[in-house]
């Protein structure tokens, strides 16, 4: 298993397709955005992917801004392949995002999940994640 | 009553100061960032200003950024002067983030709050907002 943090340059087809599957286990509907416009260099975010026998497996995504509160950043895309789970592949993608973002000198970092995921609201926890007394509000615009 | 777009070249050090009394009172013990560092070029943040008679009475921030689920904007550091409320200040605000985040070509903008703020609640309600069935995880990293 090998972790690996995605750049414009790493990229392939190969990867692309493999993560575009990958990510209709997480939301078979949804439009997904194409890696190569995530990685452009203007747009702050970190693609972490994780390796098994040079399939991918899991990603996840930190992005990362400054607003006045604070250097943000914002864990998305959290997906582990339904036959590697139980292996501890979500904890490891985690604690990879958590270096990056104390090198990155971030703040603090924020992500949301369903109330009903309770595997991954046990891993956050466990990681040092707090409940915020918040409620995540959401508008479609297109 | 004018809702400017702040840039690194509009910045003024009065402006800042105004600023950071405005955001004392959304958190008046947190450690705020300064704009000059906000307004960097590969922050993609537009920090929106609302002045009356060249007094700084209200800011919204909306951050942007690609990840694989869309094309995204957060909403944050919303603050309307104590003395100014009640007078759809927030509003404004709030639309002109909604037209900044179409010329974009965001596929979405998210928001959180805290579950006491009703009024806020209302407001992002009447825009469009829906709550979305999630919990909002923190982890401080400083």
């Amino acid at each position: 298993m090998t972790l690996e943090i995605l750049t414009a340059e790493t990229l392939t087809d190969n990867i692309q397709k493999q993560v575009s599957e990958l990510y209709r286990q997480l939301n078979a509907d949804n439009k997904q955005r194409p890696l190569r416009e995530i990685l452009q260099p203007d747009n702050n975010v970190q693609v972490l992917v994780c390796f098994i026998d040079n399939e991918v497996v899991a990603t996840a995504l930190l992005s990362t801004y400054k607003v006045i509160s604070g250097y943000r950043g914002m864990v998305d895309d959290v997906v582990v392949d339904t036959a590697q789970r139980g292996k501890g592949i979500g904890r490891k993608l985690m604690e990879r995002l958590l270096e990056e973002g104390k090198i990155l000198g971030l703040d603090e970092i924020f992500l949301f999940t369903g109330h009903h995921r309770s595997p991954a609201i046990a891993l956050y926890k466990s990681l040092g994640f707090n409940l915020r007394q918040s409620g995540l509000y959401h508008l479609r615009l297109d």
